[in-house]
């Protein structure tokens, strides 16, 4: 007679095919008996029903050339916070609660113009380096693409994102909260090697190293920002290409910069000028836009960097639990000064904290994917989300946030985001 | 007076300003001295031209709530081989030639299908797990977005991939030999949590461990693929999203399985069913299809991982150098049996090998991007690519395929591909 228990002990999955990580998602509640009512085990005593789908030939090969989302998604879409009166000077926004892992595809990636998308044609664009270099120089896109590249994988955000919050609940969902916020694998050169190609730079009048680059957009606005040039040298990429294929229009065809971890308009689109010079420029849109005013009057002005955020994108506002039982909280964190360290999740308001699981690698300067798993019994609860980047920093409450900065400002609000759940499931920013 | 020599020497952006890996990317070639004659200096000297598009205001926001590739880019698209008899059954393939990086933008990611592409309707798909587990069940879309998930960046590569080459050069270009290949960010559940759902597998008639799992697909040829248990549990993946967005129709949409590093076939789109079972069923698309027959006849059965393979796409076959002058030469490396430890390059027919720079970080079974530097001075030159795996896997000549396999399969063609370059900067797969 064979020894029964031991066959069946090794039978089983055990335990340990679940990795810790995959265990701590699940917040140490055991799968199989939390799934959801509507899994039905007995439905499986009739044959499976063959889907009409099944029954049919498909579609054919090529249908398109170039791929398009599936017609059932097709209220995944950029949208606006409003109706922009010069929609060439607006925005739209990534529908965050609709998306998963960290890449932001191509199609969905967030838009902020200043004078509207150029058609620019890539044959007769040209990138000028010049100012404090040895050598000034004038490149094709075919020159370009002749240099040293290299590919990374950032998150892009801009300085005006999550605006909405500042005064309290805005009663909006993530889209439209969160959404100036997107993530790609940006491939383009180096902005050291580029300037290794003009032989380096020169002296300012004074005898120093200029300390200071101006970036140009060959847009109608001519988008100008001046960015110190020590802080983003080793980083700082001139970008022909994102997630594998060349820009798309709005995200800066055929050449844009990426400075990781700096507000969205630092990564000027359409780049047709980088200029090293001395000093920073104090252009338009370093003056009139992108500067906080705090409550004394004075002006934070040069503020690049995107401090470390975080926010639940499941379950959000606008979202509702059909069903009582186990749901993950996933979300997104990430911060201009390094990579993300830890993610809290509180489902009591505040009032205690459990770390989530960040999805491996955590990449510096990326969007990070976190998750943990709770159980709904129907009660009314409020969620959050706390990160702590690689430097130590804490994102702060909204009341912190306004403490520090007053509420002057558009700029830079990374306050922690929580939605309510109510008692018949709905989900609220409130 | 200043020290104008020291103020000069401490101005320049100092050769330290460059990683090793960016100087290697240069092969010890000083880049200033290599840029491309047409970058002319000389014309900086006259204003810089304002190009129409600056003078004009751009499109309006969300003229694409989905936004597409620049009308510039319309030559970027997937290809057919040839004409299929039945378009349904056929394959199309991602352009490498002008991509970037590693990820493959999901409008280009490689088709192949047996019977076209299902409109499945997401919210009456089901997938089925049943067979040798403890509690088959029936899961929704719904259901599986609320198990705990996990994000992964993988290749696949269809079995058949390069096949053009076994009998020598075809003189296709690189989309055409190497193009059934592409890489996204995968999303979903992890097959061991969906197992640990049903409560874990049971014993099969004899007492054992069931070993084997049958996937089933949802499209009208039900694509079936019976894969070793142990083997996969670890790693694979049941995919609901690819880069960020749920997945494309002709990718599978609404439900995949995911294996990486296995023959893409194994990677069952349109997941209707999984079933636990103590033996492979020797379906028709694992003995008509993908089993490669040796030279004795024999059969060469349920051979799973795709091997180390690396092809160079820039410059690659179809292309043009146009001038003298620096040129990177670019491509990708891949292994279905671990990550890439190793790329060599060689110029001259492969008599001297150069170890290329390789895209940090490098994932586990995922493309590799690597490149080299070399200068063109107009002479015809034979170049190619060595991948070598973490396994310590070198991949072989075509000669050596052949010689151990013989000329008799269509698949898991892995040999090193060879571009030449002709004296008028043409190349060729000759």
């Amino acid at each position: 007679m064979r020894d029964t228990s031991r066959a069946a002990a090794s039978n089983e999955v055990s335990n340990s095919a679940l990795s810790s990580p995959q265990r701590r998602k699940l917040g140490g509640l055991a799968l199989s008996a939390l799934i959801a009512p509507n899994v039905k085990a007995a439905s499986l005593l009739q044959p499976l029903r063959v889907a009409p789908w099944t029954q049919t030939p498909g579609a054919p090969i090529l249908e398109h050339p170039y791929g398009q989302p599936s017609p059932h998604e097709a209220n995944v879409i950029r949208r606006a916070a409003r109706t922009w009166p010069m929609p060439g000077a607006a925005s739209s926004l990534t529908p965050l609660a609709d998306l998963h892992g960290s890449i932001t595809p191509n199609g969905l990636v967030y838009e902020r113009h200043h004078a509207g998308v150029p058609d620019i044609d890539p044959d007769a664009h040209r990138l000028v380096v010049h100012g404090l270099v040895r050598e000034p120089k004038l490149f094709t896109m075919d020159d370009l693409l002749r240099l040293p590249s290299e590919s990374r994988i950032h998150f892009l955000e801009c300085s005006g994102n999550t605006g909405s919050e500042w005064k309290g609940p805005s009663g909006l969902p993530v889209q439209i909260t969160h959404g100036l916020l997107s993530c790609c694998e940006w491939t383009g050169v180096r902005l050291s090697t580029l300037l290794e190609a003009t032989g380096g730079t020169t002296a300012t009048g004074n005898g120093q190293p200029p300390k200071w680059l101006l970036a140009e957009g060959a847009d109608a606005s001519a988008m100008t920002r001046s960015l110190p040039l020590e802080r983003i040298l080793d980083r700082a990429m001139i970008v022909y290409a994102q997630n594998g294929e060349r820009l798309r229009p709005e995200n800066g065809y055929p050449l844009r910069l990426i400075v990781p971890g700096f507000e969205g308009n630092t990564n000027v689109k359409w780049l047709r000028r980088l200029k090293i010079v001395d000093a920073p420029l104090q252009t338009r849109e370093e003056t009139s836009k992108y500067t906080g005013i705090l409550p004394d009057g004075s002006a934070r002005q040069f503020v690049f960097e995107m401090d470390a955020k975080s926010v639940i994108t499941r379950p959000s506002a606008g979202q509702r639990l059909t069903v009582q039982g186990f749901y993950p909280i996933v979300g997104l964190a990430w911060s201009g000064r390094g990579s993300i360290r830890k993610v809290e999740v509180s489902t009591d308001g505040g009032k205690t904290w459990a770390n989530a699981v960040l999805d491996e690698p955590v990449r510096d300067r990326a969007l990070t994917r976190f998750q943990v798993g709770f159980v709904w019994k129907g009660e009314s609860m409020a969620i959050l989300s706390r990160a702590t980047d690689s430097t130590g920093y804490v994102q702060p409450t909204r009341e912190a946030l306004v403490e520090a900065r007053g509420l002057n400002s558009n700029y830079h609000y990374n306050g922690i985001q929580q939605w309510r759940i109510d008692a018949d499931g709905s989900v609220k920013n409130a």
